[in-house]
């Protein structure tokens, strides 16, 4: 008789949906997911097939982390930061001001104990995180009139959410929650006095610019936001081992890609606008202290009443200091120089 | 009768040999191989399978691409810039002095154009090149004795290759070419006054600091050097998609986490060599400001005789002067305030 038929040893068909918490518009960051989803089709012959839903298709884009959680979807691509209102500690997974730049993230994460540190906090939600992008400091934000002093910032209708916001706060500004839709009306009626929202490249798409021409720097709640993706823990651990290493790689790939794009498109895209007339303000010394050291205490209280925030910030603080001192030497010394030959 | 038997439709078995230009001793820009071929086995299931051999073992570290040229191995881990005795043009692969930082080689490769300028030049050496790593900026290397001015740097005999050399030689020093193992005892002997080799961590093994205390920085002849993986054409050609796709995955991993390794491990050795004595010493802005001079009329005489430099150099060149204008904003604004607070 002829032999045995051949074993079929082929891996599974698996169908994944992954909701983003980013619109198409915001084309490189939303982007992030396709460069996940794209590769993992093209490496397994479309046997994996993540299909990616942008914010809002089926659930809001701030609700992707609790979507997952539930198993309604099995990933997402979204903000750590997001999820602070849940618990504070959610902000070291993207960003707390005056942390980590995006190199800086990538370390600690990947090889400083970041990743066993985030993964531990994120297991009371369910899920397991992988990098999966970063936009570098965002810039600080659309303004109607320049703010000079940590006077100027009394009263000031800011909007913005998070960490950033509560620091605001404590300055003394008004942090407001508004959608990205709202926000230039708004400053348009001076029912606010700023906004903020990411770099120049996707600023620009919302001509912030046409209503309040004085665009600050840095964004110093945000010095290197990583975005995550984030994982169903029943949904990972079902996954062939072969998938889990190609998710791994695509996700990498989504990390570093992301960089490079935003990198690739922000200088053409401030040029442009500094054509259209915005005027580029730096933020003051006197309100960069002031927000640092408000920060700072915003950090100590939260250590004395959470220990999950405790546990994460007592490490990632040694970790800045240490990566600061180096970043000091030789890179800020070559970028300084370069900065000034152009 | 039963059906036809199930189809056998998995994919080959591939065995590739890589050559590295790099000693396992060296193992963060070594380990760049290990993660792309570790990965590359972990998706494929085993059938994707390369085999990394250190410097020496099929050929001399600085003839990796040749021995990819010929077809003996099938790809090799190795930098551009070791082939620029061969053509100027390999020195915007890795790094050419006062040229990008690691997040603006990435930039430019993937997004800027660099990918298709830099593959129609390595076509004339049948391969084809993917990024895979980076050691971000590197130290200025090692001094028996401080330098403070260009009259010091006439005759001085300091270890350093490829284009870095050629500008030292154009400021009157004596560039020297010595082999990793030889810099140690030529240092402690003054046949040489001075030896460049990569940053901290590695640096920290070979001991210089004894010898030559002196530790300068930046290395301003390679401000975010790259590392390339570089394949057979032929033999990229005959690879399957899939195992293509996996590549290009494992290659942005590679790239991405090397650069992580390193953010991770230079400060703790950078605090070590100063408890031992080691003096960190800053180029002086004379020194800088005459190395760039000397550097951009080298690379306008090659432009003047060399028309792949010139193609490339002067696409380059734009971007570079785009990119320092956007990272002299936030970037550096948030990174010097950081630097400042720690």
């Amino acid at each position: 008789p002829a032999g045995a038929p051949a074993v079929q040893t082929g891996l599974p068909e698996i169908k994944w949906r992954l909701t983003s918490s980013f619109p198409k518009s915001l084309d490189t960051i939303y982007g992030g997911a396709d460069v996940l989803a794209n590769r993992l089709r093209a490496i397994t012959g479309g046997k994996f097939d993540i299909r990616v839903f942008p914010a809002g298709e089926i659930v809001p884009g701030l609700q992707a982390l609790d979507a997952v959680q539930q198993g309604t979807v099995e990933l997402c691509h979204t903000c750590s930061y997001y999820y602070v209102g849940k618990d504070k500690t959610f902000g070291f997974g993207t960003a707390v001001p005056f942390g980590l730049n995006a190199r800086q993230m990538n370390a600690w994460v990947m090889f400083g104990g970041g990743q066993q540190l985030l993964d531990e906090f994120y297991s009371n939600y369910n899920v397991v995180s992988f990098l999966g992008g970063n936009t570098g400091v965002q810039m600080g934000g659309w303004f109607r009139k320049p703010i000079h002093s940590l006077a100027d910032v009394q009263g000031l209708k800011i909007r913005i959410a998070g960490l950033g916001g509560e620091v605001f706060s404590r300055l003394g500004a008004i942090p407001q929650q508004i959608a990205g839709g709202d926000i230039y009306p708004s400053l348009e009626k001076g029912t606010i006095d700023a906004a903020e929202w990411v770099g120049p490249y996707d600023d620009e798409k919302l001509g912030f610019y046409k209503v309040a021409p004085h665009y600050y720097y840095p964004g110093w709640w945000e010095p290197g936001p990583a975005i995550h993706f984030f994982v169903n823990q029943t949904a990972w651990a079902s996954l062939p081992k072969e998938y889990q290493d190609a998710f791994r790689a695509a996700a990498d790939e989504a990390n570093v890609t992301m960089m490079a794009s935003y990198d690739d498109k922000n200088p053409q895209a401030l040029a442009r606008l500094l054509q259209n007339g915005v005027k580029l303000e730096t933020y003051s010394d006197e309100i960069m202290q002031g927000a640092y050291k408000a920060a700072f205490e915003l950090y100590n209280d939260e250590a004395g009443k959470n220990p999950a925030w405790k546990k994460i910030f007592t490490e990632w603080d040694k970790y800045r200091r240490s990566q600061n001192a180096w970043f000091s030497v030789a890179e800020a010394t070559i970028d300084r120089f370069l900065q000034s030959t152009r």
